[in-house]
């Protein structure tokens, strides 16, 4: 018996701000399993901003997204059918099985396929805060940031998946974690729920000034690390609160993925409090990995960390889901329900 | 017999852009010797562009300079009196005396001045290759920029006394070399002289655009370390020509020191390209100058670094000397000679 699979795929790049046009939904049968294969059904996809980057023709940090071809993503869900001695029906997996509702995937090539344990840990969360937006988190507060305990730390987008790692992980280094979110709920929530010490609403100030103001009053010894998930306004409120010596890790520009690149207000800071800005990208460090995802599920296992999720149901909503994402309308990770 | 000491201070902080009229020449008695204090006679004064942002009131790395006191400057010259035991007259030393013709020093005070030897290299170049300036290309190209050899490495003011420095201290790493400077005649010398890969005329381009486009020239394989002097369209169109994990060690922003900030145009950058960039000021890094400075010093007994100086006569020329270096009319190390 042939089984159908559902798949988005990229049917145009945007022309500006990426519209719902951009993406075709098509249905093909699950090929036959060869030797060393297996296939899963994905019961979660993760939506991710990267994923915006990938549309471009434009040069990124990565391979543009082929036309036509389903869209990259990172899913969960379990084996239906395995022709691998390591894999077996029923097994709970992470893989980046793109949008579609199952995936053939070659399981020789080391990496394709991790098994995860679903007992303490909900399988979501394996796309999210045990995932790759938790180390994204981790990579930029250990690694680069790099904070002492009492030092104050900042992140955009704080009520995302990455921000919510960020805070859990920074808090038990010993530092103050203050947020910075669009929407006074949002706010509300990553102090209530992730126990930052403050948050600043992005959405109540007008220019950058102001902006920075509020996080005078957030950070009154000023900000040691911040980690920057957005770029923009934002970012240039931060710079101008930076104690000497400040790290930033880049990890994201959602602000500036549509349209013309947004300018850095004063890059002379980096000078003046003798900074270090650092971009990245957390699958080119996977030797961190293992340590990361270690650190993470223990704080998501004993409650420390309690990641909120969006979750929009059936492949067909994937892409207005994606689109509200970039315009920041989801609360916490957003994910696809497949299943 | 008293001697007469003349000194600039500073007599009024700029609206804008710095004019003649923020100095004002004094004389004054040089003041008896004390117990452990030497006095120096300066033969010369070195102007730089930290100076202009010393006289702001404004945040800088560095306290602002004082009104009505004698501006801040490094100088060289001869002991002509001593009442500390490991100092004697004739000594050459170096030190920063500020714009006066003498300065009395608590030479019991580690680091206040220090003795240079002169037998193989002129007195002068203790205030640039083999000094501050020439510590300050060190640090940048081998702390932060840290090449491999067969890198290209870029430098902005490429025939100033950093960016010779430079200049010599990447081709022993064997690195291609490329400058970028203000004029033909710059340029020529930067290459022929200085024996720069490539130097290119940023006069020569309307916008950073155009430069990039010079500089993908000029750098066939990319950008792997770039230090920059200078900001603004330099810093823009360096960055556009970046590889993956490019670092930018930021040193000078003399475009953004008049008048407001320089934005950065597309600090997306950072992240596609995983740059690193970090700012710092040499004098925070006092344990690498031994080492730097022997290098220096090496690379300029054995001619393979032959820094070139732009000399004004008499310390009355010194305001007039110091607005020209900020508009880029000197050519190589700006001194003031005091003798």
């Amino acid at each position: 018996m042939t089984t159908l699979n559902r798949q988005i795929v990229l049917a145009s790049r945007p022309q500006g701000e990426a519209t719902a046009a951009n993406f075709r939904l098509q249905e093909v049968p699950v090929p036959e399993l060869q030797e060393g294969q297996v296939c899963v059904r994905h019961h979660y996809l993760s939506l991710d901003p990267y994923m915006r980057g990938r549309m471009n023709e434009s040069k990124s940090y990565a391979q543009p997204q082929p036309l036509d071809e389903v869209m990259i993503g990172g899913t969960v869900g379990e084996v239906v059918a395995s022709r691998h001695p390591k894999f077996s029906v029923g097994d709970a997996v992470v893989g980046m099985g793109g949008w579609q509702e199952y995936s053939v995937v070659d399981a020789t090539i080391p990496g394709m396929l991790r098994k995860v344990d679903t007992r303490q840990i909900p399988i979501s969360h394996y796309l999210g805060a045990v995932g790759m937006p938790g180390v994204t988190a981790w990579y930029g507060l250990v690694k680069i940031i790099a904070p002492q305990a009492g030092e104050t730390v900042t992140v955009s987008a704080a009520s995302g998946a990455v921000g919510s790692a960020y805070g859990a992980l920074a808090k038990a280094r010993g530092c103050r974690v203050v947020g910075i979110a669009g929407g006074a709920e949002k706010c509300d929530y990553v102090v209530r729920e992730l126990g930052f010490d403050a948050c600043i609403d992005y959405r109540a100030h007008a220019d950058y000034l102001s902006l920075a103001k509020a996080l005078k009053q957030a950070c009154p010894n000023g900000i040691d690390g911040h980690f920057e998930n957005v770029g923009g306004m934002v970012l240039d409120a931060v710079m101008l609160r930076t104690n000497a010596f400040a790290r930033i890790a880049m990890c994201g520009m959602i602000a500036g993925y549509d349209g013309a690149p947004l300018p850095m207000a004063n890059p002379a800071l980096i000078l003046v409090n003798r900074m270090k800005i650092e971009g990245f990208i957390v699958s080119e460090h996977m030797a961190v990995w293992p340590e990361a995802l270690q650190e993470l599920g223990g704080l998501v296992a004993s409650g420390k960390l309690r990641p909120r999720e969006t979750i929009a149901q059936g492949l067909a909503s994937a892409p207005e889901a994606f689109l509200g994402l970039l315009k920041g309308r989801n609360f916490g990770k957003q994910l696809v329900k497949l299943i």
